[in-house]
């Protein structure tokens, strides 16, 4: 795949849909396309983790490992970011992550993810949006399961 | 209080501890200072908002109503930062905030908000920081008490 079509699909993930073309080029550059085959690991809970994918296209599933056994509690999908936690938090890895079917990935780097909210703060509050989103589904989801508890 | 006392108030929050003291100035100038009375509401769940506040001093409780009642489900204190879910996901006030006893905040509107994290990006990292932290902690209790259920 060529540089203008991997800048081509940035654009159409919302989270770089305001971006200068020419600096999702240079984005393009410094990031790694990363495929999986089905059941192939992105990340595995616990341990310490330094990237985060993008999904570009397939589907991952989250799982939590717990005593009573592993669980899934989430499904991605196409323009989904995910592992972006353990980089900001420094915690390890508090799920896994596994390729449902084939998946392609842009693995952003700690490094790489840090500069880029530096150079481009509309990343970051796009960043923030999908957190926020998140905290608010889970918390509402928490609110639910202690009341009916 | 002078300006040079609440810069330095918040040159003490990690949330602008690497801020630039002029720039810091120059927040102080575009934001509000807000006192609050025991009891007294910060934000009310379901009303819209265009505002986040950060606790300068004092305490806050945060309380989500449901068909079976009022909950509390957080306690806030120094430096923490609340409000923002609002100003970022466009969706009502998730819950209810009330001072309790006597509360100081620094009120953030939208406005400033997306200005200061456009102009230092350091803040949105922050803050996506403690976003992350909070849906670490959040997801971490779901998946317990959905064990437990």
């Amino acid at each position: 795949m060529g540089l203008a079509q991997e800048v081509e699909i940035l654009r159409r993930i919302p989270l770089f849909a305001n971006i200068d073309p020419a600096k999702l080029k240079l984005m393009c550059f410094a990031s790694e396309r990363v495929t999986f085959k089905d059941g192939e690991v992105l990340c595995r809970q616990g341990e310490t983790g330094d990237s985060a994918f993008i999904i570009l296209d397939g589907t991952a599933d989250v799982q939590v490992k717990r005593k009573e056994g592993t669980m899934s509690v989430a499904t991605l999908t196409k323009n989904d970011i995910v592992g972006e936690i353990a980089i900001l938090c420094d915690v390890p890895r508090t799920a896994t992550v596994l390729a449902k079917g084939e998946l392609t990935t842009l693995k952003v780097t700690k490094e790489l993810f840090f500069g880029l909210v530096k150079d481009f703060p509309e990343i970051g509050i796009e960043i923030m949006r999908v957190l926020a989103h998140r905290l608010e589904a889970t918390t509402g989801e928490l609110i639910a399961a202690k009341a009916g508890a």
